[in-house]
């Protein structure tokens, strides 16, 4: 089987199908199979479907709790939409939630204010990978944020990043074609930094953006996401592939500013357009043309909703087992 | 002459003393004498008294403007002040400040909320001296912000930090020391990547952070201070240094979270507590141990109140230059 492409619409179903075999409530099935295409379309394909199994693995081993409320991806949207209401009244809101489970990609949950005229910001720690600088112990995940900033017109501005150098997914690439790595990307197992990607895989840990700085920011969303809410943070977060039938003890925090807060919101997108106009507009060096952050992502999104998401082999078989298992029709 | 060693007291006095020379109010002038000197007692002596020559000469020649209100350092204080008052009222509060001239040091600001019980944070535009990914013309600047966060003890957790892999100070110390410089920090006049600090200050530019992250982050420090506040942003912000009869039109928002809104405040600094001591008993890797941000600061701060604060030579004798122009007793 070589790599298929698969519409959104019958992915989406799929997805949702499987959530709801496994007693999710149609909205939670619907939202959390949302959450996974949004990624692929974008082309995040590391926060796509190729998680669909192990949100499964976790559902029949009891780490996703489908009856509770709210719950896997759900809880998040809930927090986000709470946020906006806040933000609606007095202008900035700010929630956090805490006994999570797993994010998906976090421009899913700052893109929900975008279209009520506000700045969305949504953040999340997740279980540890990142020694802090000048550690050799994983203390902290590779947290993220993602912040994003209506334009008047599509695409909005959306800045979406983890505080750690390189996500892991670039080492297993590396390491599958045998190529070095730059030594700011990982530590191994001694906290020394590498080039070698079997050296960072086996017991190492990914270094934070740029040392000392993306240690500071990876610390900084554990606070406000593990710490404020009372979830758990730093060693207490589970990874989502660890310990399948237990919560992963995740947190996150969801904010909204709403623009005319602060001026009319054709004034702030005609600022947007500027802001974007100066950065398109600079001088490239040896790149064919400038991009704004969530940029790519949008264009993907465009090809994808019409050529469809491109699945490969291996995800292949994997999700068309996972159909066979749960007695649901493959999209393929 | 050497260097020599300065009472906090006498640093504070000589600048207020300058500030009122110039025209400033007596508060308007103590609190940007502070911000001068809060930098020098932490260590950040980039954003000590090494720029009271500039904001002299800018007074002088009309870029801040004396007599407008608010002004300097003070607007800044006066919408982290606000910030405050509206995160007292409804939890949190977000203060955008526009036309502003220059920022100091940003910890300073976000600290004013720690007392209160609250997490502050304070960001800041600047000139631009930073190319968008890929690009090779200055369009951003180093934008900054920093981050308090109570802990129920000093010292509290700050992360202060521009969006930039260096701040230019560390590559004009390799030009003068001949030495190359990481390929990561800098880029030549062509917009690549350069080891070569001779070829950086000549029309180069300091790389973003980890490349397409830090210019995502400063973007979004520019959206967030410049263009929501309808001040400069991105090239209609001048640099410090740059243009001294005419403002800065420097940016800033000011935001500040009550803590016990989400829990109380003793279970707040207990769980900082529980994480400093996960990141100080971490091990570590041929360093001698583990700090938290803002850690290395609050040492030196100690020290420096003891012992005073440490003027070179070079800055001695522009102090001293300054205390004879304006007629003030300088404080050596």
């Amino acid at each position: 089987m070589e790599e298929v492409k698969v519409t959104p619409e019958a992915l989406m179903r799929f997805c949702t199908v499987c959530f709801e075999k496994l007693g999710l409530s149609v909205p939670d099935a619907q939202v959390t199979a949302e959450n996974l295409v949004f990624a692929n379309l974008r082309g995040v394909d590391s926060h796509g479907v190729i998680r669909l199994k192990v949100y499964v693995d976790r559902l029949r081993a009891g780490g996703f709790k489908p009856k509770a409320k709210p719950r896997v991806i759900a809880d998040g949207v809930a927090a986000m939409n709470l946020a906006i209401a806040k933000a609606q009244a007095a202008g900035s809101g700010w929630v956090s939630v805490r006994n999570s489970n797993h994010f998906g990609a976090a421009a899913f949950y700052a893109l929900r204010a975008v279209s009520r005229g506000m700045i969305g910001l949504a953040a999340t720690n997740a279980g540890p990978t990142m020694a802090p600088a000048g550690g050799r112990e994983a203390r902290l995940g590779n947290n993220a944020f993602a912040v994003a900033i209506p334009t008047g017109q599509p695409p909005p501005l959306v800045l979406d990043m983890a505080a750690g150098a390189v996500a892991w997914g670039k080492i297993f690439v590396a390491q599958q074609q045998k190529k070095k790595i730059p030594a700011t990307w990982a530590l191994d197992k001694n906290g020394l930094p590498t080039d070698d990607p079997d050296a960072a895989a086996q017991g190492g840990f990914i270094q934070p953006l740029g040392g000392y700085k993306g240690y500071g920011l990876s610390l900084l969303l554990d606070v406000l996401t593990g710490v404020l809410s009372g979830g758990g943070f730093a060693t207490g977060v589970r990874t989502l592939y660890q310990d399948l039938g237990n919560p992963s003890q995740v947190a996150h925090a969801c904010g909204a500013l709403r623009v005319d807060a602060f001026m009319p919101y054709s004034d702030f997108c005609r600022r947007m357009e500027e802001m974007t106009d100066l950065m398109h507009s600079c001088p490239t060096s040896g790149r064919e043309r400038i991009y704004v952050p969530g940029e790519i992502e949008h264009q993907t999104e465009q090809k994808r909703k019409v050529e469809g998401i491109p699945i490969n082999e291996t995800l292949c078989a994997e999700l068309t087992k996972l159909a066979a298992e749960l007695a649901v029709t493959a999209p393929f």
